[in-house]
């Protein structure tokens, strides 16, 4: 819970220790707080040829009332700029510094159709990640490889992915780098992601790649307030009595929604209290029960479901040779068949109602394997298959399917790993640090959000950018 | 090129002394050798509900003379083993000590429908995982989650990564575990890639996931032998003087293969002298020049090629903000943009002839970025762009592309690296080693195959499964 050398090194006296002794000096990351700006500085917005995405950033960028420069490499932002009524300049490489620090990287890499034109990346990095500030944001805009007419075009646009990661891995002083794929068509439904990416809400969210794609379902976005945007969406979470799954309700019901919150009858103290601070409804069920998805079914059926987290799992961690049948089975039990009974009860029944969300919990060891944690990641890697797999069967409904998969977050669970195998998960990752609860509960809420109709059948890792992966 | 800590530790001293202290004792890894039986000793079969792939695996386990055991959630495995000619018995996990060591462990999981169904991979590795002697095999088949009907069966399939991938991390001395998945129709087309996983050539190839296709193409497998598979066929392999792209060029010339070594005129001494022994012929060109394509054409026009190894790369680190523009471009120019106008010029003029096999070397790096590589990593995540999306197009014509990532390879370049940074390379993985160049080069000599029509649109690993990745 508690990360004692970052606190120490940035304390005055261990501040300097550690400089003189050249020890890593992880940043305090920004994170989001209701009573501080959520969106504040200046953007430096660069482009490749023919950016398609321009339109929709200057509508961002009006939105979010920041102020924005243009990198030599997009010349078109200017004018562009203008016609939104927004502030802007050019920004000059030799005189950064009368900028101030940026606090924001964009570049529409969209138009971009062969790796001979990949040149405007460098120019525009070069320039400006020095005059980027501590937790600055760097966004590249590309568009999905896949959907790409020619194998050139998905060639070049694959790339920005190792050039992202790089970015990511080169920042450092708490700097995020994500790479967001934007599908054509899907240009307006950007917001809530650059949103997501832009704000310190994203603070441990790091070398991730994540696509947008045309709205699921049919019917009008439904009309939402950008402070409250959860305001009258019910959601359910599992395991919400403690640690993260508090957290998650804590955040969804800050962003307005009623939050239902769903733990095994032992922990039904600890659950009351939670869901009473957050005028909760408290439900004491064992999800692995045979009749638990026909009992929360009944309980929802009344007044339905917007929003489903999956947030309940467990642990019981042993070398294969060394786990019993009955470890196997309660770990992919719980972690992953009683997500798909109790879901599929909830969407025969139509209780999770149409343009829903729901958010499973997959994790780093999920896609990576792990010693001692086959029945774990199994399970884990089960829920990026249910991620996958069900994404396309809910798009006429307009329901999302997404994942986060954390890294080390510092919980009381992993304050009993031993101090040095907890030190290596801390720091192996690009803010050399452990991410909170809260940095998994915020990418929830981020794919909750009813302006994140574009993002389904992705897992979106909370990891600081950790070295470890697959 | 020599980890000196390797031979140390496998020393009758140093194995002592690394005992006494609790040191890593990384395994001297089974590699192949012609003069050495491919395949010995004794596989254990195990499989989940309804198998459908026992057929193919007594026929390859026939072709190449192993001798099987059936664990107990292989039921089927005994008749279907005698009605093939094979020697069979039964694994008895309490008298395991009576079979000797088990050299693999092969488990066919494709008729599992729901995660619910998982057990029986906890009970065989349960039982066997302790019999696996060093440098073992542990190979998991399944069907491409991506291809099956149901959600339910695609998560459950999708799960099975998550367990081979903690197999992998938790089983060490040398053993390598990776899951193949064979889609519908292509039970005919395993044998090739199993025996590459099952044999030493696979040495340093672990945590990886294949999927078999059905054939590209339309004609008829042609006829080879398993022992010197690529006779009769022409392989131009790129940067062919020295390091892994000699020794790819040497293994294809091992098994039957005309090699066309291509490399650039400074190196032509070297190239040569490399081609000479293996009855080559050289190339010296500069793959990057304008005219390379056309060049490179004109030399093979007459006879046309087989297989195109694009292995030449080279890499000019910085972090971004201190890279030159020219270094950017050559890198991206090099390793990505001159693949593209080599094998668009070869394919236009049918040069690469139906049935052929394009090999990139994509790299961690292409994958998980890394710090001062921005153009390195995006010219080798473009390599990734490049075989997705080439495959699709190249399949009418029965042309795979695939390509290789290397980890950590032992090199002139590796050896550069400062002690404490190639040691953390070097042990980062769960052969706690790095590969030797003839690793890479086994591993693209089994995508040249020509039983591995099947396996086309992939990027395998050869990183002795690295921590690290994304």
């Amino acid at each position: 819970m508690n990360d004692s050398y970052l606190n120490f090194v940035n304390s005055p006296f261990g501040a300097r220790l550690a400089r003189s002794l050249g020890l890593p000096k992880p940043e305090v990351l920004r994170r989001y707080r209701a009573d501080q700006p959520e969106f504040d500085g200046l953007i430096a917005i660069g482009a490749g040829r023919e950016p398609h995405l321009l339109d929709a950033l200057a509508n961002l960028v009006a939105g979010i009332g920041m102020t924005s420069v243009a990198h030599e490499s997009a010349g078109l932002w200017v004018p562009l700029a203008h016609r939104h009524g927004l502030m802007t300049g050019r920004f000059e490489a030799a005189e950064s510094g009368s900028h101030g620090k940026l606090t924001a990287l964009l570049f529409d890499a969209s138009g971009i159709e062969d790796s001979s034109q990949l040149e405007p990346l460098h120019g525009f990095f070069h320039d400006t990640l020095r005059s980027l500030g501590k937790c600055g944001r760097i966004i590249v805009l590309g568009r999905p490889p896949e959907a790409c007419a020619t194998p050139r075009q998905w060639t070049a646009q694959r790339a920005l992915e190792g050039l992202t990661r790089s970015l990511g891995k080169e920042a450092r002083r708490g700097i995020t780098a994500n790479l967001v794929y934007v599908e054509q068509g899907a240009e307006t439904g950007i917001e809530a992601t650059l949103r997501f990416f832009l704000s310190p809400r994203s603070a441990y969210v790091s070398g991730q790649v994540v696509r947008i794609g045309a709205r699921a379902g049919t019917g009008t976005m439904p009309a939402f307030d950008w402070h409250q945007p959860l305001a009258g969406r019910r959601a359910v979470v599992t395991g919400a009595a403690r640690g993260i799954g508090a957290s998650i309700a804590s955040v969804l019901a800050a962003e307005g929604a009623h939050v239902i919150g769903i733990d095994i009858p032992s922990a039904r103290e600890a659950l009351d209290a939670t869901m009473r601070q957050l005028n909760g409804t408290a439900l004491a069920f064992d999800i692995a029960a045979p009749e638990a998805p026909a009992q929360i079914a009944a309980a929802l059926d009344e007044q339905g479901v917007d929003i489903v987290v999956h947030n309940a799992g467990i642990t019981k961690d042993k070398t294969i040779a060394k786990m019993t049948d009955a470890a196997w089975q309660s770990v992919i039990d719980i972690n992953l068949s009683a997500q798909e009974r109790i879901d599929d009860a909830l969407l025969a029944a139509g209780i999770l109602r149409d343009g829903g969300r729901i958010i499973g919990v997959s994790s780093i060891s999920g896609i990576a394997g792990n010693l001692g944690q086959t029945n774990y990641a199994a399970s884990k890697a089960g829920v990026i298959g249910r991620v996958q797999s069900m994404a396309p069967h809910l798009r006429a409904r307009g329901i999302t399917i997404n994942a986060v998969a954390p890294g080390f977050i510092e919980t009381q669970m992993t304050a009993k790993i031993p101090l040095t195998i907890r030190e290596a998960g801390r720091r192996m990752n690009s803010m050399s640090q452990g991410g909170q609860p809260v940095d998994v509960a915020q990418t929830i809420a981020w794919l909750a959000h009813p302006g994140s109709a574009g993002v389904s059948g992705q897992i979106v890792r909370v990891c600081g950018q950790s070295l470890i992966g697959a």
